[in-house]
């Protein structure tokens, strides 16, 4: 999908994940992936991309992502594949098997009706 | 550089933009792009996407980015491509070219070294 779009461009990451850090106070009508126990699982996958990212994937702290009522979410570029991990095991088989072997964590993935 | 990651998978926007709001405080000696002068044109990129976007682009505050000093820093995926403008004429720029239309605004482009 991405082949019109593809410039000639060095990239900085292989992978770039963008975790929502959104913490709304409990009884928030919209919720939050905060709320929803986003904040050890980030901390999980910041040490592991730390550790062994090599320096080819990227983790940045997102702002609401939307879909809150789904979180924890995630989204990983270039390929726009959207995760809602729910323990420290997703996180580590999202990281194991998609950022660092690029396949696709099926069972994780946030479903688009779109 | 995208087709081996590349899976068929509904994509739920068509370009995605990061937009660095971290604001350190003045004098810290990292900077920020927020000290920088981002407030304001991420407003004004925001309520662009918001008005004109038509749905297919998403803007979503992030946390740093890193390469604080060439701030204020966006990035765009899939395409990975990352911007430092300076003025509203270069964010009304990489929103009529860029996020559009797909064509890269090559005077903007922070250059990586690696």
């Amino acid at each position: 999908m991405n082949d019109e779009n593809t410039f000639d461009l060095p990239q900085l990451y292989k992978r770039h994940v963008f975790a929502c850090f959104t913490q709304r106070p409990p009884g928030h009508p919209r919720g939050s992936c905060g709320a929803l126990g986003a904040q050890p699982l980030w901390e999980r996958l910041g040490r592991r991309v730390e550790a062994e990212g090599g320096g080819d994937i990227g983790f940045t702290p997102a702002g609401c992502l939307g879909f809150c009522s789904a979180g924890p979410l995630l989204v990983v570029y270039p390929e726009g594949v959207w995760y809602r991990p729910q323990s420290p095991q997703d996180i580590d088989e999202i990281f194991d098997q998609h950022l660092k072997q690029g396949k696709l964590v099926e069972r994780l993935v946030m479903i688009l009706s779109r």
